[in-house]
């Protein structure tokens, strides 16, 4: 008995020891020091000392990120799109009808802007005809060979090479301090999972995005799960406090997002009790990114600013606060 | 630096010696001796053996428990109708008109059966009259307060004291195998949320279930997530499969399920590559629980009997193979 409790003591400095080795690096070296960087250290390290009112017990420690302008860039549109416009082109030759019909026949002929005239409607369409009519299987197979393969058309990278290195930071840093780390995007869940375990660390149960409807149906006795085309959930403005309380069943502790889409999430964070952090980030960097936001259709970024700057919500300013936008190119 | 290497040995050393601690312990203590309880130490230990040709990485480790039946009883009718029944009581002073309407008519007389001959209509017009039309989170507080006083009318016991203690132990063992446990229930989703984790050390997050339609309300500038009158999804039957893909992502290596209601799940199991177990809950027991399969409305076990038989699923026979159903009780 007495052996077991010196290997337990032993135990618990080990574990001492290396709590403060950790402290003593700096867990966000992407991001710049600095009132911003200050607010986000002090909050999680507020919440998760037991010592403080404001602790919060590790089975509630629940952060929630916004995907497209929040982990990755979104300019100069949606990424998903981009995916969606190569499978028009794949598809082209078993569809002789696009040829002469909208909005395909813009996208044929390279015109994306007449294409996206018809705003929503015409995703839908281009979405339904590309993503759906296959199982789900198929489409991630899908999705895997095109982001292993596509190409940004203005950096050249590839798409999983704009994710934000200081986000990665902050989602590596939450997880270390039992923080459970989900995806609230409007895109679509199964565009997503098939890459955010290796690129975010985050498993597909923890993917909340826009769905379609599905159907189970019987191949040679087998099941298999059919994307139908026909939405089920968009998981963007409203449906996000929706899409986190049917996926979740708890209120997020922190929520990062980036646009108008993500101000009801992050008014639901908000509105829990103790402490809690909602964060906007600000697209300010022209240079090293983009710059927009009250004016930008991709992005659009007027009242969540006028609220957040109201209710004193933390703004990260990406020009200023992070040192660095990409992670260092991986060629 | 030969400090730390000594501190470390001895933290290896005390994992080893807490791992042949629990070995040396039986972990299904409530269930029999036999081929049922071998198959099921069994498989788990091939899977999660790093040299076993079977081996899943612990992040694959999927199990999912159908709850009605499978994790507590589910006679003389779903628990979750006993709660609605003692909320048409609850509310018929608000409700004149419910004392002419049918089925509450004869909810309010107490001739339950001639309430429920309108079958799944009748149970989801009751459903949304007495578990819609107010948030969430009053919903849930309705639930809380029903569930630590109401009594099964023919046990006695809280309802919570009567789920089975062998498949405590079996989420339980699962879990220390790294095993993420899921429930899978047609059940209502926000109805087993508020006591699952204290019950079954399962958290909201790992909760999938039927769902009302939901919509966000703006009350004195806070948000409010309020439950509508209308069915979003069910978690029965084909839905099991949609709900699992949606919720996880990911396909179950084990799943428990007692009736026809979970024959897809089952399938959806057993249809993965590598080693997978479908489990099967056979009601046999007359004496210390209830004893019924294919001629049950509730819990109708008859083409999943058929199959799990001819595919070797394991099916579970409560009466030979379980040596305690219910936990001792805590009064």
């Amino acid at each position: 008995m007495l052996i077991r409790i010196a290997l337990v003591s032993s135990l618990v400095l080990t574990v001492l020891l290396s709590a403060s080795i950790v402290s003593a690096a700096d867990p966000l070296p992407s991001w710049r020091d600095g009132a911003t960087k200050e607010r986000l250290l002090g909050f999680v390290e507020q919440v998760t000392d037991p010592a403080s009112a404001q602790f919060i017990e590790p089975e509630d420690r629940i952060a929630t990120f916004d995907n497209d302008g929040t982990l990755w860039s979104e300019q100069p549109m949606y990424f998903q799109l981009f995916f969606i416009l190569d499978r028009v082109q794949d598809l082209a030759a078993d569809h002789p009808e696009w040829q002469e019909l909208e909005p395909f026949a813009s996208v044929l002929k390279g015109n994306i802007a007449s294409a996206l005239k018809g705003g929503e409607a015409a995703m839908l369409t281009l979405m339904e005809a590309t993503s759906t009519g296959m199982s789900v299987s198929d489409f991630q197979q899908q999705v895997n060979d095109w982001i292993s393969t596509a190409r940004h058309p203005t950096t050249g990278r590839a798409f999983t090479q704009m994710v934000y290195a200081p986000m990665l930071e902050a989602l590596e840093y939450l997880r270390a301090h039992d923080f459970k780390t989900y995806i609230v995007s409007g895109g679509g869940k199964d565009f997503m999972r098939p890459w955010t375990e290796t690129v975010y660390g985050i498993p597909p149960e923890q993917v909340i995005g826009s769905t379609v409807k599905t159907e189970l149906r019987y191949e040679q006795g087998k099941p298999v799960i059919y994307r139908l085309p026909a939405i089920d959930f968009i998981d963007d403005k409203e449906g996000k406090p929706l899409g986190i309380h049917n996926h979740i069943g708890r209120r997020p502790v922190i929520a990062f997002g980036n646009s108008d889409g993500d101000l009801a999430m992050l008014q639901w964070t908000a509105a829990g009790e103790g402490a809690r952090l909602p964060v906007y980030i600000h697209h300010t960097d022209a240079e090293r990114e983009w710059a927009y936001d009250r004016e930008s259709s991709i992005g659009h970024f007027d009242r969540g600013l006028d609220i957040a700057q109201d209710e004193d919500w933390l703004l990260v300013d990406m020009k200023r606060d992070w040192s660095a936008i990409y992670p260092e190119a991986a060629e």
